[in-house]
């Protein structure tokens, strides 16, 4: 088995469900079904590791306070990206380091995916150009703002156009199953689910 | 407007989504509607803490590091206490500090409620006698196995008997829409629920 690395972007005033909603269900994958494969890593199809722009400890939106796993400066290559949302994403779409990082990381993954207003910041680094992509419902006017060519999707809950975007907060749980079903198949999306005892939702075709 | 706290238990081999749901729920309640309201704590129903046996770090399942905000020993005094499951739940469960302080709390909260095998740990305590509770579904035998007296309601989705149970993983972010209802009232938790775009499940009549 080939273990995919995902790095998940942690920032100031990242939203707590929008990183921890993927890092549970791409963590808690499993090619092997049942509960004892969760015991330990050996059927985990997905290593999932967080990653900030310093490795200082991060203070998400609510005050939950985390500590990232790498830097951007040593992080490992990763083969998913994702970039939650959250009141943070103002300032990381300022950040020229963070954006030229995130291009970079972009230019190599196989996959980059988005949560809530994650879009802005993938939007700013120009990563959405031409394609199909969704945001939080509060943000869809910022999205087609930044970047004209996007076209904004709204209601949609998870869009998949090269590079996969989502809803606000708890879409990026069926985003992360969409990533999981990409990856491992049908099967072993489904039985994450019943794991986490989650219904997906809005579940679209596979790209 | 009285700010109720919340304290989230924390504890290593913490599941993720077990402690992040409950902590996105009612960390972005709200009373004033809509995105605004968001950028401050003026209209913030809930201040929510997180507690672990100590103050050093704690490693949660999959990995993700949280620096908790207060341990059991400094923690302040909550209206809502939430324990999240996860397969450190085990440890918990022998922690004999840590059961005297949940029992403790308990008996000053307005509200205990747990998420996922978060029961094992409430049962263990004896919080749960003579109650209707529900559990992640793995776990339905060891819970029953616990305290005789428990009734073990497989299938429920929140049970709200005096203490409020939850199923597995995902299941805490209904069971905290149903903290933020019983508060708040109804029309405050849909708007929580429409601002993180999340759909109840299984909503049980408010308790």
């Amino acid at each position: 088995m080939t273990q995919r690395w995902v790095g998940i972007l942690l920032f100031d005033n990242v939203e707590v469900l929008d990183f921890a909603g993927p890092f549970e269900v791409l963590s808690r994958a499993r090619l092997t079904p049942g509960v004892d494969s969760r015991l330990t890593e050996d059927s985990a199809p997905f290593r999932v590791v967080t990653i900030a722009p310093s490795r200082d400890a991060i203070r998400a939106v609510g005050g939950l306070c985390v500590i990232p796993d790498y830097s951007i400066a040593d992080a490992p290559a990763v083969d998913v990206l994702i970039v939650p949302g959250g009141v943070g994403t103002r300032a990381l779409m300022r950040d020229d380091v963070a954006l030229r990082w995130i291009r970079g990381v972009a230019k190599r993954a196989t996959l980059v995916a988005s949560v809530c207003t994650g879009a802005l910041v993938l939007a700013q680094a120009g990563l959405l150009s031409g394609r199909r992509a969704t945001t939080h419902w509060a943000a869809f006017d910022l999205l087609a703002s930044l970047d004209s060519s996007v076209r904004v999707e709204r209601g949609a809950r998870v869009v998949d156009d090269g590079v996969v975007t989502s809803a606000g907060v708890s879409a990026g749980i069926d985003m992360a199953f969409l990533v999981v079903e990409r990856f491992c198949g049908l099967a072993v999306a489904e039985e994450t689910a019943h794991y986490i005892e989650y219904t997906r939702k809005n579940v679209p075709a596979a790209g």
